[in-house]
């Protein structure tokens, strides 16, 4: 755990049990909004806001951008910096990044339309967004070389890194492996999402995106925001400890990505690649 | 359970437990991308997408709009509808619903970056987030007439009926209880804040907005966002089986949101209101 994360991830509260009559100290984990602005030379722009758990921002803006196809290659980032606007608040200066972008970067170019909904969700219908992946360059992956028995085993060893899961009970975790099953990479979040773009971002600011091989677990469920994510970081499987959706299934067939849920004690069921073929 | 809902919300995949060689059928929530169009009478543009469950989608429109404060009362909502753009295809038609406002609406006037951000937040730090809400007028919240051990107690109710979930079990759940403790309305969905923003939206189409006295229970963690939907519907108490974030708590103690958490088997965590005062 980096100092940032300790320091911030946490915040005490008073509070009660129902069942006594003492007042004691929680240990509650933290959220506040991440302002993510874009400057490719002339000047910053709002691109996002997001409800985080302080700490690795400059990974999540970088797995945000990433995850979103906001930026063709590494090299259209050029460098995120912290807020250096001193008229704000040290509270509010932490919660605001600046990633510099080339001017040719998707971030800048794209219509302002497609960049700000929800759940930056592209189509009208599922199939819709299974083609925005592929019109990304999203392609055909590699199946890992691990098995399947290893795969679901890799949940179990994130578990026991989940730091400030262990202290307050309240969030959400993401993990990244190498194509031999070593954990490379652990980050905490309230939001399962800024959980996963934080690993991403890690992964693209060491260079090694596409992760052909590597594999990606997640804590609770994997919707189809996830595996669009997987997708586009090139990883080879999916493994989380509960239920895919619908859409998660469909477009992990699709891309041949490795998807597997309710992985314990070394068991799972395999959604993709499609069994029946 | 009605019979959109019933029909859409599971999709059957073949699938196989890694630990047998049978294939078998499995049920898996739905999840598509749901279009929140806005029309004032000049014709209908985008406002949101957010990736849903199908089913009891005008409800997730009219609470959607309800809590990102784009309604100033129940007259600026004067009818929600399905899209019936026939050069659409039927799957794409039942992912786009419009929501058709008086002038006026909030929706309509405000300015077009404050509608798009990814979790509709619109500050930069959490107190402005607070601030927001009060400038649209929230105030201090009634306290419930429950007990804490009685409210602590909701979660279980509502866990007994969770459908979907019991199938799946892949989703989250909200439901809303009136004063005396009697469950009214239940929703499940893939995400945790559209199933909130369907039982708000059924109270806002039942004319019961502000919901005085009335109780939210919600599945999993109960963070900002949540807190903020019961503040602006006027909720008494929001209760969740898991841990608040910081800013949830900070929230919900100043508008006076009774929040419980880890409710289970009739005992609770109190953190609003704060027991140290």
């Amino acid at each position: 755990m980096n100092k940032d994360l300790a320091v911030n991830a946490i915040t005490r509260f008073k509070v009660q049990k129902s069942n006594q009559n003492e007042i004691k100290t929680d240990q509650i984990v933290s959220e506040e909004p991440l302002e993510i602005r874009i400057d490719s030379g002339s000047g910053d722009s709002r691109l996002a806001i997001t409800m985080r758990t302080p700490g690795n921002d400059l990974e999540l803006a970088a797995g945000f951008l990433w995850s979103e196809g906001l930026l063709r290659n590494r090299e259209d980032l050029i460098s995120i910096t912290s807020c250096k606007d001193h008229s704000l608040s040290e509270r509010e200066r932490e919660n605001i990044v600046v990633c510099h972008v080339s001017k040719d970067a998707p971030a800048v170019t794209r219509e302002l339309e497609r960049r700000f909904t929800i759940s930056s969700a592209c189509g009208i219908c599922g199939t819709d967004q299974i083609d925005d992946l592929k019109s990304r360059g999203c392609t055909h992956l590699q199946k890992p070389q691990l098995k399947i028995d290893e795969l679901a085993k890799l949940p179990e060893l994130m578990r026991q890194r989940q730091n400030i899961f262990d202290k307050t009970g309240g969030l959400h975790a993401a993990a990244l492996f190498d194509p031999e099953g070593n954990l490379k990479v652990i980050r905490e979040d309230v939001g399962r999402h800024n959980a996963v773009d934080k690993v991403i971002g890690w992964a693209l600011m060491q260079n090694l995106i596409p992760l052909t091989g590597w594999s990606l677990t997640i804590s609770g469920r994997g919707g189809f925001e996830i595996v669009q994510k997987s997708v586009a970081a090139g990883l080879s499987a999916m493994i989380s400890v509960s239920a895919p959706t619908s859409l998660a299934v469909e477009t992990a067939r699709e891309f041949n990505l490795t998807l597997l849920g309710f992985a314990r004690e070394g068991q799972a069921t395999i959604y993709s690649p499609d069994p029946g073929i």
